[in-house]
């Protein structure tokens, strides 16, 4: 199964896909849903008198899966690829790289990344992003999968100029629109094991990152585990899993996104999520 | 006005006090009414009915004003005494130093501050909290202030190891319970100017910290014009103002928290918060 959100008479609805039919759980917030145990069982209620015709009216826009989650705490390298492609002096710490992204700048699928200003050198980074279905502290690597509710692909755009100059990431990762996510979450009934996913992005249809999951330095149980020794991940929250080698600023010469530009970030069993480049200097 | 949660019949209760007279607003929830932006009204409404016979029931534990702001963004050096006292290289970046602090790790008034083992090193920072009370973008420092419901008192609990390796703050400020909040929170009319503000920590009922928000690097309306130039700022949210000069780690023999302290934040005009240090290991 899978859960999406359409804007429906203006407002953000809930619906769930099982193969080719779908219903609607209505203007619910999936996070609340998450946040008050009754995710599961209503998804369920739902899916279980899912129609052909069931899913969004024709047309319907898409929105963001998740609108507030509590936390999104991001790994800011876990592809061996995307390692070897690093600038030196690139040393590998012994537990994963964390930053926290802001909830503030997700967008859904079809808005736009802003660039603000001509001067900013703005790149994409596609990423499985795993969604957080029950509460976690002192995971083991055994049971961490149980409380993952599914996964969706993120983009976790990033401003290249402050990330050199700023050694904290919130800034250059946290502007509004860097953080485009969907289009699905899709549920661990038809994602068991996260491993083995391909994993892509084009730009104007052309490719400039594709690899695996299987490339990870940390798994998702492994990651899971380590954050969980010391904080706590609640339902709602969401773990990015690090992106694949391929990024515009490492490349000879630097490639960036530019104003017209059309960004797609791909995951297998997921979809794509396809994003729009606009110049904030001229609103 | 200022405003607190107390736990009453088992349940989070928000309470206004208006000098000696309060007032409850029930079992609602502070950051949903910021977000729905009724808060400004029923608080005052809930005001205009208050008694001095209005407050809590005697006894009632106080819980952190805030229980799930959508982000906390921090300002990490921000007190010209606390340079001052920083080991070498320290160069101050032309923007704020900003990280986030996640909100799982809020605990109110009395909870304990877990140390999860006995080779972690663990470090008070008091800080000013700024409560965010409209959606704020690209504010000018002159309208900046018209944007904060109220202020409040945070300690920026710091594990100084993983701080030393990790360069990330995510990790050694975001432990559960690493952030203490509360104990109200003071309206705008209460402080309609947050400049020389005394601000203090003590352990055990020593003194260990004691500056005035007038030794601010950048002031409250500079860091959030700053901010927002490129990070949207929705109500609810939080931004704090830096730590002034006196943790732990720098002190010469530098100096930790340890099971069985009492550390106690304060500002002029919010008032005190207390709490208790426990060895998680002991769990």
């Amino acid at each position: 199964m899978r859960v999406g959100v359409y804007e429906v008479d203006g407002e953000p609805t809930l619906y769930v896909h099982d193969g080719d039919a779908a219903a609607s759980l209505g203007t619910v917030d999936l996070v609340e849903l998450l946040r008050d145990g009754t995710a599961a069982q209503r998804i369920a209620d739902a899916a279980a008198g899912a129609t052909p015709g069931g899913g969004p009216p024709q047309g319907a826009r898409r929105l963001a899966p998740l609108r507030r989650p509590g936390k999104q705490v991001f790994v800011g390298v876990n592809y061996h690829d995307h390692v070897d492609e690093l600038p030196p002096p690139w040393t590998m710490t012994a537990d994963p790289f964390l930053f926290a992204k802001l909830p503030s700048a997700i967008i859904g699928p079809g808005e736009a990344i802003v660039i603000p200003g001509p001067e900013n050198k703005v790149d994409y980074e596609v990423e499985l992003l795993v969604v957080i279905g029950r509460r976690a502290k002192h995971l083991t690597e055994a049971d961490a999968l149980d409380h993952v509710f599914g996964y969706t692909i993120v983009n976790d755009v990033t401003e290249r100029v402050i990330q050199a100059t700023d050694s904290q990431l919130i800034w250059g990762k946290g502007f509004d629109t860097f953080c485009p996510m969907g289009p699905d979450i899709v549920l661990t009934d038809e994602i068991p094991d996260p491993a083995g996913l391909g994993i892509w992005t084009t730009v104007n249809g052309e490719e400039r990152q594709r690899s695996s999951t299987d490339n990870f330095i940390f798994s998702i149980p492994d990651i899971l585990a380590r954050i969980t020794r010391h904080i706590t991940l609640e339902p709602g929250d969401t773990v990015s899993t690090g992106t694949p080698a391929g990024v515009g600023y490492v490349k000879d010469p630097p490639v960036f996104l530019a104003p017209g530009d059309t960004v797609t970030v791909g995951v297998d069993r997921i979809g794509e999520l396809t994003n729009t480049v606009r110049a904030g200097w001229e609103d």
